[in-house]
């Protein structure tokens, strides 16, 4: 293969050359092009910045949908206008808007406000908490934190607890329950009309505690993104409401204004979703990771035969494993209740395999249609929407 | 929900229109900007047509990696010459690129070559067929197709076979081992020294069918992707190698001019590969598929719920039911060895549960670790890579 592309490029060169300037020229324009292109994005990115700096100063939302949905329709019709794909326009300018988000989010408030808040955001050191802990910073509200090391009961900690407006639990989801009990505790005693919400990633049993042992404001939330997002904007927060939501209401509102869409989510409704959407998922993730190994399967050669969709299959099972195992088994092992709806899958996985070890087509595609028919129109939206993302696979710039 | 949010919008407006001129001027400016952006692309896709153009009359690869790379490599540094973010541009000019493909694609052969070549598709009318039709007719090659309520020795069909410089067979699994064996029986008689290929998805048995029953040159091919891609380049076709290379060196020839990636694989290897990343892959997403039906999640509140990354798994899934379960089932019936296979997976699966039932973590994590190792570097760079892809995939504008 290595000496047949070779041989072909040389063969090009030679073929590239003799056609003298023609061919050297138009690639002069695309680089001419390109550099303008280039020019005006950074110009663009300038503009919206003086325009994030403006809505920050006013304490403006900084993501505005129905301004976008405009902005994208009308470019769509002007590049039909000029005989472009207006879905090439389309994602060029969303992709340029995603980097006016990043730059917006990463503005510091110019002037602390008159109605800054105290914060203290208990485990403000982990990945999450300070990614928290970062936004309300931006927004001059005054942050402290409280770590595993700490004594809540210390001098320290009492001070930091007594004046919050706001303690937000940010801890392993394994031991969210005994910190909610004991910061509520000394909240009771010391600062009763305090907020105080969590950001775990179960919200049942967190709100439940919460309501139980706490007097004042409480809130769950759950952010449905990692660390490691680059910008707020387009993000979700499912909210699972407490008590008292008139005083938590400045938070939801920050929230909103950093472009986090809010999804208000009954607490057992949102973990029944979860146990499908996270444990599920994770756990056969997990297993097909084992599976790999076990198989020992040659990773070189099946990404070299991989085109965009089983690359993207097979990415995100890797990417699993880059990441933390206490992490995962923290949210695996969190419910026992999962491991009934987990069975069924098994069960599920068997059933289809029994059509295949019968030689049993005609089950295993009525089956399928059943599961088609309950997709509904979401089935096409889905292959829509996914050939879509493939082909941006497909462009490459990856990192491989 | 959407009572506060429409409140947020008037908000926003009404302290909007305070600022009176400031903030529409930016606006304004923004749409200028925008407008000229679409311009930019417009010129840059003329051109690049203009060098399709010129390459397609001399013949040569549409698809220049190594031009490619240099490019996006000095854009890179231009854009860090004006302080932007390198990826940005690289995933601007990449996305312009794609369209470049597909216009240079879309371009008919001006004038019929005088090399130009008979070639028969048996199942040319199906989608796969099409696609390969049409990129011999736009390479200037003659095709003609022989279809299942044809007969292969009717004066039509013999005419065709008789006069094939090669005959690539592109039916369904299930009938490819004797759709081979009836066109070799013809080839025999009338033109032993045809080029028999077929596009089949398991490669050992047909390339070995085409190997016992035909005379000539032989090559075995998979392309690994559908027939609804926007542009050949980038993508990959498997090459299982037969008989007589150097008579079908052409075709492969053509397909990498097409910009097409090509693999050579052993024939097995190739199977067992494709059991991992087409089996075991699309038999698990189907039974997944059928879990969430009995399960009877509501779709409309998970897709509320889900961030960028959890819609991405969950359109994975959706998607295949958009297709058609024949071709699911085709792949998955294709060999009864795949079944053991998949019980190992499902004993993978239940072993990971049986950590949680067991709250043995200890266990889960050491699982974890290992497969974590036996990924390697992989995981960080699929992190990575995966990162880049779910950003694009939130940067929106999909069909929902």
């Amino acid at each position: 293969m290595t000496e047949k592309s070779s041989d072909n490029i040389k063969l090009n060169e030679t073929k590239s050359n003799e056609t003298g300037q023609g061919f050297d020229h138009l690639r002069d324009e695309i680089d001419r092009i390109d550099k303008s292109l280039v020019k005006l994005i950074a110009q663009r990115l300038k503009v919206t910045k003086e325009i994030g700096e403006i809505k920050s100063d006013l304490g403006l939302a900084l993501y505005h949908p129905e301004r976008e949905a405009e902005l994208i329709k009308n470019k769509r019709s002007y590049a039909k206008e000029l005989g472009l794909s207006p879905d090439l326009i389309e994602d060029v300018i969303r992709r340029i808007i995603r980097d006016s988000y990043k730059s917006q989010n990463a503005q510091r408030a110019i002037s602390s406000k008159s109605e800054s808040k105290e914060i203290v955001i208990v485990g403000g050191r982990g990945q999450l908490g300070k990614l928290f802990g970062d936004l309300f910073e931006k927004n001059g509200d005054k942050i402290s934190v409280i770590e595993k090391q700490d004594h809540l009961n210390s001098e320290e900690c009492l001070a930091k607890l007594k004046k919050a407006d706001l303690v937000l639990i940010s801890v392993p989801i394994n031991v969210t329950l005994s910190v909610i009990e004991k910061v509520a505790k000394v909240l009771n005693i010391h600062n009763p009309n305090c907020i105080l919400a969590d950001v775990t990633s179960i919200k049942n049993q967190p709100v439940q505690e919460m309501l139980s042992q706490h007097q004042g404001a409480v809130v769950g939330l759950h952010p449905m993104f990692g660390p490691d997002i680059e910008t707020f904007a387009k993000q979700t927060v499912a909210v699972c409401h407490g008590r008292l939501k008139e005083n938590y209401q400045w938070l939801l509102d920050l929230l909103s204004k950093k472009g986090i869409n809010l999804v208000d989510v009954e607490a057992k409704t949102h973990d029944d979703l979860m146990s499908i959407i996270q444990v599920l998922r994770h756990l056969s993730t997990v297993a097909y990771g084992n599976h790999l190994r076990h198989e020992d399967i040659d990773l070189n050669k099946i990404l070299e035969l991989s085109s965009p969709i089983y690359r993207l299959e097979l990415i995100m099972v890797g990417r699993l494993f880059a990441q933390d195992p206490i992490l995962y088994s923290d949210i695996i092992f969190s419910d026992k209740n999962n491991i009934k709806m987990i069975k069924r899958f098994i069960e599920r996985i068997s059933e289809t395999l029994s059509f295949v070890e019968n030689d049993d087509k005609q089950s295993f595609i009525q089956s399928f249609n059943e599961t088609k028919e309950w997709f509904g129109e979401f089935a096409d939206k889905f292959a829509k929407e996914s050939n879509h993302l493939i082909a941006k696979a497909g462009d490459g710039g990856g990192i491989l």
